[in-house]
């Protein structure tokens, strides 16, 4: 861990004025489409990108220059993606060049498991040893940064946000970073660094928990070397911190082994370290994009109490039974609000005014008596906050006209007059057009502080560890 | 329980020859749109339809009755979707005609909890005894038979297939059916049968464990009155039997009272009856989807040693995480394995070949290694059965060409060529794109016999209750 020096390095990680480009193509439109040099010219970074490559003299409109020692100015950060066996002489190079940062793109060292790859981990963590250069890698993606023009995926938003991803993967990291985004989330910073040979995930964490741009830190880990100095970071932050833990079954921390060769330790130290930090451990990519969700767009709830409004008896029942085994309550809505729900609802119309509720939810679209009902049932003392569910499929198919936009109207509209936080679910359907329209439907409603999601289960899920969370906080 | 004429009295349920629809609409396009009448003529229906409406002589072609008695032939098949407060005299009606099986449409009975509403369906209960109509409800969509020509929804597939579905939920039985079918799924039979007042599950079950048509039977119930003959059909029951029990939790079971006026049961009670019938508990809908997906398109795995084959270490540690919370096991290849593994995968590739096992997955597309990667790990004595997990998302965003039949081709290739039963497993995107093309791909495989999911934790959680279903019925 680096401490005293750890914000100036991860300015250079993060903000650097050059870029070296170690191994970029000769072939301009291969460099163009997948190499480092045209993903930075087309995210739109500003510093300078000095292309390494001794066979021709320019590419990508760009000087190129054989060695990183015949760079005329200093070098910030260089990228190193070049065949396993140039990788240690390159990054001497570098530590006498004086580059600051070295991101090592290529794998094939430590975990693969071989003792060529193991030996020669080994020689990069020397050679470090014989400078102040700094590495993130080998073995990994590198860097996403908006507000510092880097982006190892030029599909990536350019617009900046407020979640910083510190990832020991890069695959994965990348398939969440497009997950999360899609749902409308953005990126303060996000990082894979890959087998940490040098700068970690506790020299990360450390700069994300002060970094100003950044108010929630998602982590995927496989494994740790200072588990004290982790703790402690993580006890003292004061941002929400979800935390994908992998490798914590059997075959699992064989997996990491070979994945970043990593330790990836007990199931039990783990648990004590969750309970003893408050960090909301989560299983899955995709169920760390649902806790982003409900981190990012939800207040602080304490209270466990929820009103389910939704169309279809069984969808509730079975909500219902979800929502306890997450901890939530569903009871039973107090006699003046069911009074109050008798007089827009028809009593002989087979809806149910209990608790789930089906109000203004008709196969013929949403009628004015949904906002009212919300209201109504946001109003009972017995209820913390509200889950709606809804059913495009249905509106779609039965050619509904209108709404999308009747029902964005009427959550943005909720979202000003109902009393207590509410959480909208989107039941999923069968084509590309119900996914299309909803995802439209989220994004418009994430823009507007709603909390969106796409399963019941997955909603529930994160709701119930929210609040938790919330709950841990406040004790 | 009806026994000795259940048979007599479900091809009346089934494949009636005509059909009365009591409360036709006079407005011939509402009816069309949404009526019983439209339905079923649109749905194909062969045999005789009797629309009833005193006000008009005839409704989409067709001549109407102004009561059940003056219908000059006889009615195998009443739906009733008229106001509550008509339907009792209705029924007195059906009866005196001799109707052989009456579906009460209507709700607005027990599952209100009001006085009122008890009590109308008490006398409902009351009017049966008097007679030998049976009855369908109240509170229900009815029946959708395919190879009967009846549907309670136009748009479900007129293709017949080998599931029953049995529910007691309509909204969430519909649900259901749209899921399933857009993955390639067909039923024999779907009833949703609401309030049960006589028609139940226990007869719909009966029924179908001996229906040549039906090779799966899925029950999505709430309450039961017959405890000990339900437990007794499931046991003797020689088809996978997929159960989704709502209403377990404390919550749950006061919103099973409000939906279908049913008692829930404890948990204890359940848990021991899965355990001891050996029918595969599921809590969702959707879980209810993907192990379907599982019982139709795999064989009788009883190993539980899986082999995984993707593209990213990360997800692949995630993936072994999962399975071994699912009781699957990921073990390491054989030497033999890797070694054969290694002649065709690049050694500083950073890939691993471990397990999970990254080859012929590239960014640029599937590589002929793939196939023979998945032959040779099937090939290994360790291993019982394959997942494979593809990003559609990558191949699109990075404009692979040809990548669908490409991974179409490759996947059909390997169902032949491999020597153990796989899994595919398609990561979801964030586009209507990439999700439309996946279910292309899906349905592809499903014709083909390929077992497809949509989500890892949900193909792993419908395999490793797969596999314990084959274990206990082995035993």
């Amino acid at each position: 861990m680096l401490k005293q020096q750890n914000n100036l390095i991860m300015n250079y990680v993060f903000y650097p004025n050059s870029i070296a480009v170690i191994g970029a193509s000769s072939d301009a439109e291969k460099e163009r489409m997948t190499g480092w040099v045209g993903r930075l010219q087309q995210f739109g970074y500003k510093g300078k990108i000095y292309p390494l490559n001794p066979k021709v003299k320019e590419i990508l409109g760009l000087k190129t220059y054989p060695s990183i020692g015949e760079i005329p100015g200093s070098v910030d950060y260089a990228i190193m993606v070049i065949p396993r066996r140039f990788v240690s002489r390159s990054l001497e190079e570098c530590i006498a060049k004086g580059v600051k940062v070295v991101h090592i793109y290529t794998a094939g060292f430590s975990e693969m498991g071989t003792d060529v790859g193991i030996a020669m981990q080994k020689e990069l963590e020397r050679i470090i040893e014989t400078g102040t250069t700094h590495v993130i890698g080998p073995n990994c993606m590198g860097v996403y940064c908006p507000s510092g023009g880097l982006s190892f995926d030029v599909r990536f938003p350019k617009e900046s946000g407020s979640i910083a991803f510190i990832s020991q993967t890069g695959v994965g990291g990348r398939r969440l970073i497009q997950l999360a985004t899609g749902r409308g989330l953005r990126f303060s910073k996000a990082i894979s660094y890959g087998n940490a040979i040098d700068l970690n995930v506790i020299d990360f964490l450390d700069y994300a928990v002060s970094d100003p741009e950044t108010s929630l830190i998602l982590l995927y880990l496989e494994g740790l070397t200072d588990g004290r100095s982790f703790f402690n970071i993580l006890r003292g932050c004061k941002k929400p911190v979800v935390l994908l833990k992998a490798g914590l079954s059997e075959g699992g921390s064989g997996a990491v082994a070979s994945h970043t060769a990593s330790l990836a330790g007990s199931r039990q130290v783990w648990e004590a370290l969750f309970k003893q930090t408050g960090a909301v451990s989560v299983d899955t990519l995709e169920e760390a994009v649902e806790q982003m969700v409900a981190l990012q767009t939800l207040p602080p709830i304490t209270g466990n109490r929820v009103g389910l409004v939704g169309r279809g008896g069984g969808i509730g029942v079975v909500a219902v039974d979800m929502c306890e085994r997450e901890g939530l309550k569903v009871p039973p809505l107090a006699q003046e609000t069911r009074d109050r729900l008798a007089t827009i609802i028809a009593t002989d119309s087979g809806s149910t005014i209990r608790n789930p509720v089906e109000i203004g939810l008709g196969a013929t679209g949403v009628s004015e008596h949904y906002v009212d009902g919300l209201q109504i049932i946001a109003s009972d003392p017995h209820i913390d906050f509200l889950i709606t569910f809804l059913n495009p499929e249905d509106y779609i198919h039965y050619g509904v006209k209108g709404w999308v936009e009747d029902i964005s109207k009427a959550l943005i509209r909720a979202k000003k007059a109902v009393s207590k936080p509410f959480v909208v679910v989107f039941l999923a359907g069968q084509s590309g057009e119900v996914f299309e329209t909803i995802l439209r439907i989220q994004r418009t409603c994430t823009r507007e502080g709603i909390a969106c999601f796409s399963t019941m289960d997955t909603a529930i899920k994160a709701l119930g560890k929210t609040i938790t969370y919330y709950q841990n906080r406040n004790d």
